[in-house]
């Protein structure tokens, strides 16, 4: 029997199958160091997983509204708005199962067929998969890399715009790079994303998760809120990648179509984690700041590890909890002409895990630099220094 | 700013404008006796809360495979197969939040745009907001009233079928009717999609709220399984509405194309209940038994009731926690030709609050009598005694 076409158009994550090479090779026995994750082998704040026993033994296990309960919607609003210099109301928080959700949602309720979508590429794979999925076409932009980190590639997305662009996706703290736009950098985007009249979806996972340094919101700039719907999720700050819970927050006519698909695909979000986490994001921040900080020294452990390694050189970022180091010069050095190569020879040779830019959306033409990406959500910095010394003499040889 | 044209095409669920009537009409001060609800007022089963505990506290807080954790796919397989005797393996289950996300990722697996979908009406409205909006045409197929319930209206299927028709949707042990098929209607129907050559979407839901005789389900007919899909959820019979967790469960090629739509759309569904649930399903089930127990005799109060009144005749259903009764003897004697109007006057001179047929799908051409859905799950015995003779004073007046 025939499934259906529209299917033909649907991505996926390419890095599942990062996970299955080293599982299967851990289970031959062998230690492996695990930087291809990015998820956090941290636990939930107590006070949170508190807080949820207490809701279920109170009730909180029944349907709730599809757009969240108002407590939770009140809370974000409030806490997202503050922490962006932006006021937002309850009515313009739609609660979700996790940050991802609000992708699809997002372009499902501002992008018809046809529309051209600028997106980060490298970037997360979801992007372009939801907005081919849904019809749109899919236009990358990329980033140039500096001695401190990555810029935007400003002229390549001034020249991607055409009359049929209607969308911009923005993912500053940027998964996988670590790139963080500076104030003139975001005033630039946010200049062409007025000018062009483009709906914007700032997708602001690691928006919180900050090692040094004040984040900048785009909707805090002049034309942009009323434009761009965040994504928020609790999956990062609070170590929760498996409770799913998230946010869009925006606009209220969008917020309100988001609302109706909620009600259509999943009736809510579980009640009983939306009530936990109403006192968790006003409550103790121990728990959170315990995170950040564990996060920060795996940080200094990787970078540390990354530039003893000859032909690398990498500036620690200020957020997220990925590193994107350039790694052209070693394999040019080995030899090797496919980054993916080098990931499987790591593996085996230097039983260290990690995913490589073809894992972050399709090459565009032309990129001349080889990069992978190492998380240190999912490892701790003994084993960070154990791995990052095998994969130096591994990338040495 | 503009949003996408797909939105007009988005249905919903009218009937949370009941429940914003009932609790206005209770903040002013009234009693309401809520027959409006499919929500179960029941605690989930304490073995269930305290496996979710121990989840949480063994670390079940990470991501988890988007298909769902591989103990659970391969419980619910065992379990879902021999309840209908037949066999599926772990491979065939993928699991969502929820039963209601089933609905639109199987039809948007097996459904291009202008194919015709038949579906039951009144039915669950999901099916026919779904099918809209993902640009099929939904073509609608009714019940007969009979002394013993309601009988499929086979001849109008029959007749709806096309070279177009490409699906059927099937719930027996139906929202809101209470419906429940003869083995015989049961096999007609199963000839027709195996003669036509249609995926059938087998909801479930109430497949395990059964208070007497064995259910039978259409996968164990000839040439079935391999064409179907099921909507599983553990929301009714756990008592788990709120936590959010079902499964689609089916031919392998449906279920993989389900999977990659779950990566896309949600990641995965919260780990910890997944990892609860291996328990719960193979444990203890004097929870789940309670439950039933509990409801039975709420069926039974309130089937007394309805027949208590004058121009009501309605038989206990053996499934299902819906009474569908006929009030058009009853809008005749008062005057009343819009079913709304009887159920907003309902709450207002009785505090009895339900839903009315038009909450379950367009009303169809040409129909003639006048149906209230009153759902006892979510009032207790000595409330339904109250509201039901509340309501006959009212009706009868």
């Amino acid at each position: 029997m025939q499934l259906a076409e529209r299917l033909k158009n649907l991505g996926t994550e390419t890095a599942f199958a990062v996970s299955g090479a080293a599982a299967a090779w851990a289970a031959k026995g062998h230690k492996v160091y695990p930087f291809h994750l990015g998820d956090i082998n941290l636990p939930t704040p107590s006070n949170i997983v508190e807080a949820a026993n207490d809701a279920i033994h109170a009730g909180y296990t029944t349907y709730c509204p599809g757009a969240g309960i108002p407590e939770l919607r009140a809370v974000l609003a409030d806490d997202v708005g503050s922490k962006r210099g932006v006021t937002y109301s309850a009515e313009q928080v739609s609660i979700q199962p996790g940050g991802k959700p609000v992708i699809g949602k997002f372009l499902a309720a501002v992008m018809n067929p046809g529309d051209e979508v600028l997106y980060p590429n490298p970037g997360y794979p979801i992007y372009e998969s939801q907005i081919e999925y849904l019809g749109g076409v899919a236009v990358p932009y990329g980033y140039v890399e500096t001695s401190e980190g990555f810029d935007l590639y400003m002229d390549a997305i001034r020249q991607a715009i055409t009359p049929r662009t209607r969308v911009l996706i923005y993912n500053n703290y940027q998964n996988p790079t670590g790139a963080q736009s500076s104030r003139q950098e975001m005033e630039e985007l946010a200049e062409l994303a007025v000018r062009h009249d483009l709906w914007v979806l700032s997708d602001d996972a690691y928006y919180e998760m900050r090692y040094s340094g004040e984040p900048l919101s785009i909707v805090n700039l002049p034309g942009m809120q009323e434009r761009t719907v965040i994504l928020y999720t609790c999956s990062k700050r609070f170590a929760m990648t498996g409770w799913r819970l998230g946010a869009a927050i925006g606009p209220n006519e969008v917020i309100a179509a988001i609302n109706k698909m909620n009600t259509n695909a999943e009736s809510c979000t579980t009640h009983f984690i939306q009530r936990a986490m109403v006192d968790a994001i006003q409550g103790d921040t121990s728990g959170p700041d315990a995170i950040l900080a564990e996060l920060r020294a795996r940080r200094d452990a990787a970078v540390a590890g990354l530039n003893a390694i000859d032909g690398i050189s990498i500036k620690a970022p200020e957020s997220t909890f990925y590193l994107f180091p350039n790694v052209t010069k070693i394999m040019e050095r080995k030899g090797i002409s496919d980054v993916n190569q080098l990931m499987d020879e790591a593996l085996t040779q230097a039983n260290v895990s990690f995913c490589t830019r073809k894992h972050f959306g399709r090459p565009v033409a032309g990129e001349k630099n080889h990069y992978i990406r190492l998380a240190y959500s999912g490892i701790d910095v003994p084993s960070i220094q154990e791995g990052l010394a095998a994969l130096k003499q591994y990338f040495e040889a």
